[in-house]
């Protein structure tokens, strides 16, 4: 049951290390911590195994993998002993990395990649390949009209102006490729009308958006504890300090309003109203992939009495992200598997911006996936 | 439905905070803010209104309740105009306060409190009394044959030698007298066989150990986010710092044993391993009531990367306890209402070190509380 | 020996605090707590007692002062007790406070600033008059020919446009006037060239930028501990949160930009190299007057080895600016009482951006100002 | 002018990384971070070169240099690449770590020690040697009337009973053997009465106590901000976590209690007042060298006003340690060649209970240093 793992920004840290720790795992060489599908709740028969994957992918850098691990292994992110044992499988992987297409129009660029696609899986005899972006965060696209008609889009599409930025490009190009999709950047993605007509003709399923991995996951456990203990929370103020290429693209000002809005929804959806603060990012590039975030929150207890919280958060984003993109390739196989289709909202355990109007109580969230994995194994059972 | 709250340390900061509290919120003065009842998910017919609730109670302390608002709006814990408007209310408390009773033998204190108990019964034509322990921690007895054999305790409590700690023989004369009882101190309380033996036989229902208001509320999320995530904790060092009469008595090593264990026990059995660590509590005599507790946890995510997290709590004891008080007070009266006996392990939500073998994940326990509540008010209406 | 100190925003929140607080600590109500002159080591001749200072001021705002009071005592920032008692005083100081004069001109503005100026120097029979400018954060004027040369300023005065910022003009009319000036600001105050010009033709001193009340203070000596041990500071990143009237001017972001500069001088000056990582103030107006910093440094040790250090600052700004206030009309007061003119370079003890090229670690700056005071006391000493 | 090192505990982790680390500065392979003596207000005739160093040692372990190397590099306390680089270079070092000496009595295993020393500096050409004590923490030793005079210890030493702590018998056979003799742990060492005058009667200087690397080194430069801006500290908390070998002896009741001590003397005599609160070490194996430190500030202002501040760091000990060792030894070499005898007050700016009652303000401890060097400067040229 090979499952493939198309890549958008397949030379970038968060794909690497998920490359690397999937070879590492197989070969019995690292254990799957923070892989959540391993816990002995979330077993199941519709999930392909992590020495199923198989990887590919795009990006617009040319650094050979094997240079890349190098590279995370100096920075402390990948053990440097790990980065020597997998270099002949990493020089494997390098045959299916390919530069991203370049043409006229967009409908030529989506071609291409859906050509990719198909070599991918005819090479490697895949019973089906999840495409999944990990490249940077883009800017919110201004709205164009063709975003939410499908034929309108397959028109404009033919036309000579860009009209999809570039990870609803990959999506649609999955989309027509027969491939479900995967957005794990706060980018457009799947996420446009046209683009989830275009899903559920095909009869795909896609996830999103942006992986939780630091403050947000935090953010995720307490908010729910202030609603449940009946606690009013007052202001609730963030700072992200990052370095690395995420770092350095959300310096930009429009990358990096795409990227707090994903952050700050949690709060008010959970807490039902908005404290006053905010969530900010700046780019400390010395930090390189550790992350550090510290929030403050203050509330008010019995008789209006005022309190104070604070937590300092310091996570390699790599190495938190990598196994969540392994759980997300296996468990978006799992749904395509089951006959699943459309936004996949049973995810929202892995999100910052969840598809669809659902809890961002952690708690919550693991039992609908929980509950999710029980429906694709009785679907495929059924089968 | 008037419901009594008798109070095990009616003259100490969480008792007169809790009385206070009640009286604002009846008169309008005050939102219930901590107050988990009043959550729209936790409506219940079983459960008393807080305006319902009448105090009284026990104190081997004699300062006036009015001096002690006094005390606690200079401290910060209550506004200072609040104090001055419950001024008569208190005054009537005071008539239900009374000194804890001596006698020769534990059978004899036990028989005076039950007297005091039948008559702030009958005083106020209450339907039922919920007696709650408020007091300070006690260190953990020595063991003794009785504890365990509910005839060699009434044997054992007509001699001259004392069989009980402090809280257990408030527990044994409050089932004795048909009042259910809530532990909200990590003290033994209800918890020994003998004790339990009697609750039964009495049809009545009991409650505890040690509410859950700061640092452990806090690791009762967090725990369940890193074993959700399979991220491995690897330390989970605490240090809380706290003044007031609980923070002196804490700094007695035997009581400080006793509270650091309670504290510890969420990791355990949350995270099915034991991270290395401890928890220490300090006093810090000019803190007072605002605790600072500070928590660093170390764990390892994807292919063995370090990452850490660090967290400061600074909550005001009282004006976390308080609202639980009448939360619980509430609680064990709607669960006597139903007819519930034995351990009221379905309360875990509140606690520290709740009763029974139980989830100690927040929003687990929330979910059994709910579900609890539910079944009182099937009950009752089928009656 | 009494001494005028006239407040430009002397309805502000400091100003407010500072008259307070002289007012009780003269009728033995207050330590001095926070007043630098007031240590044993800096005893001096030259300088007037807490108890000789009086109060007058500018506002644009009408707030009465006992109103102001009453608000302080109920943010948690003044004793309500103290409000209370130091009532009649205040309402006499409300004399001496007017409205910001309006005119045609600027020329004519500063006359009628003199004009109040001489007023409260002649009713309160008092021998100097320092002006403090402790309004709102201004942004950094437009430069203007006539900032460099004081004939060309008299002259552009005169015109219909204004030539000077707020704190200049003031600065200006000060130093006609006869009166020493500190701003207690980051705005540009006397810190033109022209304005420097006068106040050396005038034989007065001036003093500032900016007092250093919180985060500032704690680098000035967390930066020299790295420079003096040889560690390298790799990054130093901060996050000012605070509310109250200078919080929301701060939210402006051209105040905004001049407030941070003033607030990384520290680090180049001390380090003599610019760490990664920058300093943001952002508005959190539940916050009010207590605001919270926070300071993440990262920094290098032998052989490379990277470590960190995190502080919270967590301070009242009133409160810790209030006493400075006293403190810099004492010393700009004994300053001119010994003829000293020009910029006050040797109190940057108290300044973020002090006047000059002197040292940012405190406590060479506190060596420069016990110099200072054993100067004054020999200069009046000879006369 | 080769000057030994002869480091007590040549085996751990701080002893190897100092070695290393000269290696390393003298190849050109590392830069001196860290180094105090390298600041170009620092430069002295009288102090030996990195690079002029020497070093042997004793210790009861007998894991050899090499392997020690690799397990810090391991364990990211230093470069791996460093580690290979340096190993012939240690391997020569290897000749000069011989295991401590025993003997029937301690006058036999003094001279012992003298013996091993004397060889060294004659192997060598050493123009002399100091021994610096960097061996675990010992408990105080109980009293003893031989420790107050020189004769009566002498004698006392040819008895059968141990008289002397290690540390104190070290410094005994160090001195004896015309050796400079410093203290880098919390332990007796030379600060007995008797070893003074035995120094003295020897013409030799001793310097200690307790290298100054990390909280400690931060109160040092925050407690005087806190004097010098007459601010009131209330309370003064901190917890101390740390692995490695000086973690778990510290675990040790006894030792952890004289660590303790030395870190509050800095509170106390720098502000004149002894707030509450307490410092604690707490063992955390898993922490390793990685020690990480929290205080809680907290204090009042003007009025009153209470404040509070936290602090966090996060260092590695032999990161810190080892640059400073180097410094000790080279300035106590230059010591001892300008003919300073006696302890060495002026170097309290390395220690965190210095010799002598000093200031304890790091910029004031700073500037004695300054001033020794000058003097050390100027007695040698004038000889």
């Amino acid at each position: 049951m090979s499952t493939g793992v198309w890549l958008i920004g397949a030379r970038g840290s968060v794909a690497v290390t998920g490359m690397i720790g999937a070879l590492a795992v197989r070969a019995g060489l690292a254990e799957p911590t923070g892989c959540v599908l391993e816990s002995p709740e979330l077993r199941s028969e519709a999930v392909p195994g992590i020495g199923e994957l198989v990887f590919g992918g795009h990006d617009i850098s040319s650094i050979p993998l094997v240079k890349k691990a190098a590279a995370l292994a100096e920075a402390g992110i990948l053990p440097a002993r790990l980065a020597g044992v997998v270099q002949d499988a990493l020089l494997e992987i390098e045959q299916d990395v390919r530069p991203l297409p370049v043409h006229d129009t967009q409908a030529g660029v989506a071609e291409a990649i859906g050509a990719d696609l198909d070599r991918f899986r005819r090479r490697h005899h895949l019973e089906r390949v999840v495409v999944i972006n990990v490249s940077t965060t883009e800017p919110a696209p201004p709205p164009h009209p063709a975003h939410t008609d499908l034929d309108a889009l397959r028109a404009a599409l033919d036309g000579p102006d860009p009209v999809l930025p570039p990870s609803a490009l990959a999506a649609y190009a999955a989309l027509c490729a027969g491939c479900p999709y995967v957005d794990f950047t706060p980018s457009t993605g799947a996420r446009l009308p046209a683009l989830d007509a275009l899903a559920r003709s095909q009869g795909l399923p896609y996830a999103g958006h942006d992986g939780k991995t630091g403050e947000t996951l935090v953010k995720s456990v307490l908010a729910p504890m202030f609603a449940l203990r009946n606690l009013k929370v007052r202001t609730w103020s963030g700072t992200n300090l990052l370095g690395g290429g995420d770092g350095a693209n959300l310096a930009e000002p429009a990358a990096n309003a795409a990227k707090c809005a994903s952050k700050q929804r949690v709060l008010a959806e959970t807490l039902g109203y908005v404290p006053q603060g905010a969530t900010r990012i700046d780019f400390l590039e010395d930090l390189d992939d550790f992350k550090t975030a510290w929030d403050l929150i203050t509330f008010e207890g019995f008789l209006g009495t005022r309190m104070r919280m604070e937590f300092t958060w310091q996570g390699c984003d790599s190495a938190l992200a990598a196994p969540l993109l392994l759980d997300l390739a296996r468990l978006t196989a799992a749904a395509h598997r089951a006959g699943r289709t459309g936004p996949l909202t049973e995810l929202a355990f892995f999100f910052k911006d969840p598809l669809g109007q659902v809890s961002h109580a952690l708690a919550e969230q693991w039992q609908m996936l929980r509950d999710a994995l029980a429906a694709f194994d009785a679907r495929i059972t059924r089968r």
